[in-house]
């Protein structure tokens, strides 16, 4: 597809609605195959979205009949390089911990498979709600190619056992298995996927900012270190949002029985 | 509250039976909110309890209505001072560790709402079963202030998509629910929590003490460890807790059929 | 049992077919406790196996009515010497690590009671299933030996509360548990254990050998490393993967929906 046509017919599409954007995969009859054109449109956002401090909550969401079917196959075969590989997967992986690096939640909505890198995005969100339409897998050993990187979001998502079974196997497991696994937050009917996505985005949308900010990056930080050290930054880092103006007003409000009202980021 | 009012109120209560060690917080009318005075409170009887030998398991309970909403938020509020802030938390998070490092198993008692530094005190202590009026939240968001600290004890109890739903969205999770993440070991009828709790500190109380003692420091050390590290540690531990008399007399009892007979703690 | 009994009475099996090893421990008078020289015997298999590129998953199993009823206790008690035990777990320790290291995937095939270090064994498995006669324990404590070795692989796989409670109350659980915890990957009728695990072996010797032996090692180490270190390890090592043959092949035989055909390992 050449740059006019994705002028035209945008592969990501972006819509932003009261704090909240939503990125959505438009690549349908490629089931949104992370191709490199994709994978380059979703760095150029997370980019962007990450020094715009509008951004309350970002959606990741797909059109078509698939969320996301991993790395584009044909594309990827067409030239069997190593350094071309070594390049594809660490841009693959640089946009997944954009994801993680973003200041504000990204939550999944996942209507349909989420196959190998497909099923990583997932895991790579903060949040995932799934439909009963879904269904997981890394599906990449069926191919011969081990879900290699997907297996760094899918272990630091599920028990170390489920994941390697899907991991050797490539079996599906379905939105509730998902669920109960701790890949997705919560599986939901068809007809409730998008309300419970909108309601659950409203929700941090309406907390402030800046105390959203302070968290996400601190959780994710703290949760590599030794408790004594997770300890000493997460109250440094606790000390300084307290400092700020919107936990002053949150604590008068609370006090004061009144609903608060928070400021900009900081 | 005067040192005065302490002495005749005090804010935490100790009994003693059997081995077993029950703390009972006591500001019910602040729903045992932790403040400077509790947060004091615990610490001086965590460090005795740590060179007391004759204690072999300890339980952590709470007056009235509530099990504990965390920070006191009106004291809190009092001294908006980065300094005080650190040094608060800090002495919270001090706290938080000395349940975990105290030489013999805690359980948490848990009865009513468990929010914000009140549901780290769930996640922190080794134990822990809840009734079903129990509830738990990371709430502080909800004021504006990200619960940083209780992070900590969050993320290494439930999965992190669960941990970081409950961290930006404040929301409450049922006493079941807190059971099926890993957050309590479980989750009983109110009528039961009681003979649920004792039943659970008695039959700590009546393993080898000094064996009790060996394992609980090495399960939380080991974790942090590479697997070469973790075993070399663990084997060592092991080769040291067999030489104890009570290993030797626990052996012998099993192989001739018998009930061991304990020894105090080395 | 002198070595010309082992040679006529094995105390583990082996048998081979259409690349899946079946290693079965036969001390089923002594519920198959990892005696010193079922230790030897697992491990001189586990290093013939490593070796072996005809082998493609192997499946851990036990005659009697025990799976494992951890180390050999009279055994242990007949030379009570610091020297002698820090040697036993270390051996121990390093049969459970030569599993994980194992290039090729291993099922516990789990159908009676598994404690001490054999629900370590369970543990350090890859793959576990479980009939609902099986039971799981790590009851060192009540005979005054903390499971402290066993604990490392059960910290592992479960969630931290569990585990610890399991630990000092050497409590029994059944298999349904063991699954909901994530202990082993499923909990199935006694008559539907030997089809199960046959199925899941056939499964995975079905795959690339060469892909599965790139994912496994990779899974774990990538586990213990902070994100970005291991995103950079997985995307070099899906870069190696996708370099081979089978790769090629796989994703060949996916875009002209034919069946791939591999290779041998590497």
């Amino acid at each position: 597809m050449s740059a006019q046509d994705h002028a035209s017919h945008p592969i990501l599409l972006r819509a932003d609605s009261q704090g909240i954007t939503t990125l959505t995969l438009n690549r349908p009859q490629q089931f949104n195959a992370l191709s490199e054109a994709m994978l380059d449109a979703l760095q150029a956002q997370l980019d962007q979205l990450a020094a715009d401090d509008s951004v309350r909550c970002v959606v990741l969401a797909a059109n078509g009949k698939a969320f996301c079917a991993g790395h584009d196959l044909r594309e990827m075969r067409a030239t069997p390089q190593i350094g071309y590989y070594q390049d594809l997967f660490r841009r693959c992986s640089r946009v997944m911990q954009a994801i993680q690096a973003l200041p504000v939640p990204v939550i999944a909505r996942v209507h349909g498979i989420a196959t190998a890198a497909g099923c990583q995005l997932v895991g790579s969100c903060d949040l995932a709600v799934a439909s009963h339409a879904a269904r997981f897998a890394v599906s990449g050993i069926n191919v011969g190619l081990f879900c290699a990187t997907p297996s760094v979001a899918l272990t630091r998502n599920v028990p170390i056992k489920r994941a390697f079974e899907m991991l050797v196997t490539g079996k599906f497991i379905d939105a509730q298995t998902a669920s109960d696994w701790g890949l997705v937050n919560q599986a939901v009917e068809e007809e409730e996927l998008d309300a419970t996505v909108a309601a659950l985005a409203a929700q941090i949308a309406a907390k402030s900012p800046v105390s959203i900010r302070y968290g996400k990056a601190m959780v994710y930080r703290q949760q590599q270190m030794a408790l004594p050290d997770a300890y000493d930054y997460a109250a440094d880092v606790m000390a300084r949002n307290i400092m700020e103006e919107d936990a002053m007003e949150g604590i008068d409000a609370f006090l004061e029985k009144r609903m608060p009202r928070w400021g900009p980021p900081a």
